[in-house]
């Protein structure tokens, strides 16, 4: 392969193939997407379908605890596990620039490979475009998942119900400070890493112990507080969030504190929020911690009646009125 | 709305919820889109099914007979239909530059929406990333699209067999040179347009009345040499294509001849090649034919045996052989 990507690796003539056969196909290797028809032919799967799309423009395209390429992966495999499914194909649309050394775009299609087949998904269908010098920067990334709903009764932001317990599976604001810390080089972060990871079996194990699960979602852009916020409008209710209930790692809070960032507004891409009836929110939490990606899972509050809002119950017993974030946080974070 | 897109709008926060509301929602309009949950829930779909995802890069955003909106319903419900599916809904993604006017980003919704609909598709969930200025040239889309197989045996393009007929459903050539024409401001090329159109009815008509369709596939890079060169490739046989046969509009060869260029190298987004048995060629034609899109069908060659490779059969008789595109012909064409 040449050292740096040309244009003509999107022109779909031959040097298109040589990109797909020497990159693609070695590290996504399977036979649905080794027949490079016009589309995937997915013959096994059973309805009804959740079917998500995300494009990723995070940038550093590398950064501790992953990659583009990972992060790709892991946030649309947690979009689709959020409707009480299982996630199992995907596609794969790139933009590159023109001059992206190919062995970075080789580290983040490997890491690719890797997280689809930790998380069992299969990459069934792909495009490619290359685009001049300075029309992209470097790498974006397009994923789009199909998985089949088991839930009996598909999670929706629409479903939160009054009583209810609102559990969130692990600490929250790694992702977008961690992103924020590497693109600053900001050295006194060195402790934080990002927590992308695939939580499917993770909400397959709680939904098969809890039985009814009313909302799903991963707290991702706009942070925990924003996709509460959302919540509430959706359902019609209030949200109690009990602060001194959520978990947030110390060099985070401490990150946060230095940077004046509020941890509730920040990015995450290996957390759930998990909305259930009070009474099988013990069980809920047991099947979170049982995986290696829910250990720190907590009950961080109640649903209530009333006006569709969120109230943060302070550490020193005040309330507040936690809102949606205003404006943007940090760009191209996922 | 604010005049120019700000950052926040890709935020996840208020801002975002503005954006889905009053630009996305309002032409997309659909009960499962309004949902809005992490993932779109399709009930009734019946396996098995195919699913292709394209990224759009084109430049200019709008061109005679067409926008980077239509295109991007056009190439993924096409590509869906290669495989003899029904193509149902489609995922979209945005990546767009801040600072893109509004009055640009509703004109492509809108026109997304219009082909959406003229297509019997619908847009069930979608992600927006705003990047800062100069991180991405104007608006890039990739739809990714789910569709229904209805054909007994999926077409593909490993199936052509010695003896079987080769059509295309219309002239060839019309999108690239347009694009090339609007792009380059070349005042000569004003009887050129994109052929860019939904062909799912036309194809679902063909496979009705000919039942057995072996190839179906959509030449869009790299043009007709480029796609039958594939075929030829992935069934192992040959191809003979006859040049006098390949229907090309008089502005086109013009243009071509003006420019330099081979249309059988240029993109199309309106035509699809079909190749079935010889003795179902005549019915095949006839139903293009009936379609809006397929008025100008021809029969163009023939598959043979031997060699991979397509051999065009010129207007004064000779032979010669037609490779695959090498090198770029023009970036961001689709």
């Amino acid at each position: 392969m040449d050292s740096c990507l040309l244009l003509d690796a999107g022109s779909g003539g031959r040097a298109s193939q040589r990109l797909v056969s020497q990159c693609f196909l070695r590290y996504f290797a399977n036979p649905l997407l080794q027949r490079l028809d016009d589309a995937a032919l997915l013959a096994d799967l059973k309805g009804p379908l959740a079917m998500s799309t995300d494009s990723y423009t995070v940038t550093p395209l590398f950064f501790p605890g992953g990659s583009i390429g990972s992060l790709a992966i892991h946030g649309t495999v947690n979009d689709v596990s959020m409707l009480g499914a299982r996630p199992r194909y995907l596609s794969c649309g790139f933009v590159l620039e023109e001059g992206l050394p190919m062995e970075i775009l080789e580290r983040v299609v490997a890491d690719m490979g890797a997280a689809a087949r930790n998380a069992d998904v299969l990459i069934v269908t792909g495009d490619t475009k290359v685009v001049p010098r300075g029309a992209c920067d470097k790498i974006f990334i397009n994923t789009t998942g199909i998985g089949e709903i088991f839930a009996t009764q598909a999670p929706s932001g629409h479903n939160a119900r009054p009583g209810d317990a609102v559990l969130v599976s692990g600490a929250v604001g790694d992702h977008g400070l961690t992103v924020m810390g590497s693109r600053e080089g900001l050295s006194f972060l060195t402790d934080v890493a990002s927590d992308s990871a695939p939580l499917n079996r993770m909400i397959e194990d709680v939904i098969s112990v809890a039985g009814e699960v009313h909302v799903l979602r991963d707290p991702t852009r706009g942070g925990l507080a924003t996709t509460l916020n959302e919540i509430a409008e959706q359902s019609q209710v209030g949200i109690e969030l009990d602060e001194s209930q959520v978990p947030i790692h110390e060099a985070v809070l401490n990150g946060c504190s230095f940077l004046g960032l509020d941890p509730l507004y920040l990015a995450n891409e290996g957390k759930c929020l998990c909305i259930l009836p009070e009474n099988k929110a013990e069980i809920a939490l047991e099947a979170m911690r049982r995986s290696p990606y829910g250990r720190e899972a907590a009950r961080i509050g109640t649903v209530t009646e009333g006006r569709p809002q969120v109230t943060l119950c302070t550490r020193i017993g005040g309330r507040r009125l936690l809102g949606m974030l205003e404006g943007a946080q940090l760009p191209r974070i996922c």
